[in-house]
């Protein structure tokens, strides 16, 4: 708690540190000013100065008491194992938040559920803020469908996609888990304060900062690492270019989790991030819809795949070759296989075998040496 | 002529037999009925005995002339190379029109251009007849956009996005070519007729099926190559599933031309097909306007791409590491770099690097030993 309170989760260092000799130890050796980053412990003991560690962490508890949140770390029996998975990530990237994308030291946590069991089977839905009606009504038709699929519907709490994805998993009756950037009892924007109210009865509300941390720019990039590296997989709905959501999909694809982008109209500001990435990231998924979702982070056969199609009628089903040659045949009066196989461009072998079929399904009718089509029932 | 009149364009037998015994000599041996193909030989037998194939030549010949159409063949100087590329082409298809797509042996033409002149710098654009006014949008802009760099627009005359692309590229007062699947004299749907004669005036008309024959569906399968083919790429804007554009699609795949392709909202059926073949095919290339049309189809270099970017203003055009300081930096009152670093979560020799950078922009300004934001000039 104090840690996190110190220095920004997911920093390299500290997380290493607390690896090594325990989070006590580390906390000591912090306070002495005893770390090899000059910034880091520049930082730390700039903090430190600003209030006693030791009354913060009274102050914490005691609002989280008042709040009924939680705090759970890696010990703890409901600690999501997923975001362990962040250990080993390497952005290899020259800017400090890629670069410091370690593990999560704890959770503060709103809600009924286990939270390990909660991301269990967990898809994020991401995207933008400024979300078009079309984004909102494919969120809303996506997450409902996970959610009434018995999925966790994880998201950022933010306007537009994050809070349609978050409304429409609760609709279903489903959970939904938010992960903030900012302390548990101030879910930021003040805006949603009712979907956060609601959110903390039926699903969770969770963060790496204690409660009390504001929501500063720099810790929704850092945020974005825990929706990534939680869920199963993360869909991105809609995103400006340079958006925020394309940053933790970078995160997603960087830990080789699916990450699957729904395409948009090309003139919609509110699409040009996803295409962007589809572009660029031959790894990610373009989906179209919730079955799409659900082939890709459902185990192999739980969700077969029923392929797009036309318009459905009998001629629909025909194969090429067999709708070439009914269209051959005529309507009036009869024509011979040979004079079928000219007008269709096939050969007759191939005619003949089609008009068996044609005439088992009941489309054409035979009438001396030649065929007719049938009459319309 | 005599020989596509006989066998539909693009039989590999007769095909071979032309490569191998020349034009006369392969239509001597047909109207034998001298042919290794049982089916083949059927039709064209049937074919034969309704008319001579003599008296149809006459008749063609006269009809052509009086419309102002020529023919031209492989040997003519204006023959568009880049449709011999189909006669490697392999599909490994047990169907009669996925086996079939060998080099055509003449192309009736309509129109001033020199025929392979007109395909040299082309690309085609495709796509669903029943467009949605978004598909006819975007059609415009690129065909329109295409014409204007001196692009030829090539496409086939239906309703939808291909009338959009020619209707486009003429108003752009650029070339365009309609490749058609029955004779130049009877261009098909007859409700685009007005336009189709504004492409013979301005562009192109052309077929590989004598005047007088008719648009019989396998024959839009077998024009498709000839799209497919002579262009320098392919853009598919909208297309149900399992449409012709797809087929088109699957010719420009094989021949590994660029097949790029035009994304829409997932709500649209139109666009079903174009979904499907971005998940399908990895070597799709989603493009979402003109930009990314020229970057693919130009010389490299030609075009330079312009990345896609968020709202243009000062503070967008900081790296994520500055931003993120300049979050930090208070309105009121001035902060340490200490401070800063412990606030905005970075390291102290970052934050004073970037300080460097944000005073030179004129984003923050230095008083004494702190910083404050600048004031709005």
């Amino acid at each position: 708690m104090t840690l996190t309170w110190l220095a920004e989760p997911g920093n390299r260092t500290v997380w290493s540190l607390v690896q090594r000799d325990g989070a006590v130890a580390t906390l000591t050796r912090l306070l002495r000013g005893d770390l090899p980053d000059g910034g880091l412990r520049a930082g730390v003991l700039a903090k430190a100065a600003t209030l006693d560690p030791r009354r913060l962490a009274d102050l914490t508890l005691r609002r989280a008491e008042r709040l009924g949140a939680r705090i759970v770390v890696p010990s703890d029996e409901e600690w999501p194992a997923r975001v362990e998975s962040l250990a080993t990530l390497s952005l290899d990237a020259p800017r400090q938040v890629d670069r410091d994308v370690r593990p999560p030291l704890c959770f503060w946590v709103r809600g009924p559920w286990p939270l390990g069991e909660a991301l269990e089977r967990s898809v994020a839905v991401v995207g933008a803020r400024a979300a078009s009606g079309y984004g909102t009504h494919v969120t809303t038709e996506i997450a409902y469908g996970l959610a009434a699929h018995g999925w966790t519907v994880v998201s950022g709490g933010a306007y537009g996609i994050d809070s349609a994805a978050h409304r429409a998993a609760m609709a279903a009756g489903g959970r939904t888990v938010a992960v903030l950037a900012c302390g548990v009892d101030r879910p930021y924007p003040v805006g949603n304060s009712a979907m956060f109210e609601q959110i903390a009865e039926s699903g969770l509300l969770i963060s790496e900062w204690p409660p009390g941390s504001e929501p500063l720019k720099h810790r929704f990039l850092i945020r974005n690492r825990v929706i990534a590296a939680a869920t199963a997989g993360t869909v991105l709905v809609e995103a400006a270019a340079r958006s925020g959501a394309i940053q933790t999909m970078g995160r997603v694809l960087a830990l080789r989790r699916p990450a699957m982008v729904v395409p948009g109209p090309v003139t919609s500001a509110m699409s040009v991030g996803c295409h962007e990435l589809l572009r660029e990231r031959p790894d990610a998924t373009l989906v179209t819809g919730l079955a799409q979702v659900l082939e890709t982070v459902g185990r192999i056969g739980e969700y077969p795949a029923d392929p797009p199609r036309g318009p459905e009628h009998r001629r629909d089903a025909l194969d090429d070759e067999s709708a070439l040659l009914l269209e051959a045949v005529p309507r009036r009066g009869t024509a011979t296989p040979e004079e079928l196989a000219a007008k269709a461009g096939l050969d007759l072998r191939t005619v003949l075998r089609r008009l068996s079929l044609l005439e088992l399904t009941g489309l054409v009718e035979r009438r001396g040496d030649g065929v007719t089509l049938a009459r319309k029932r």
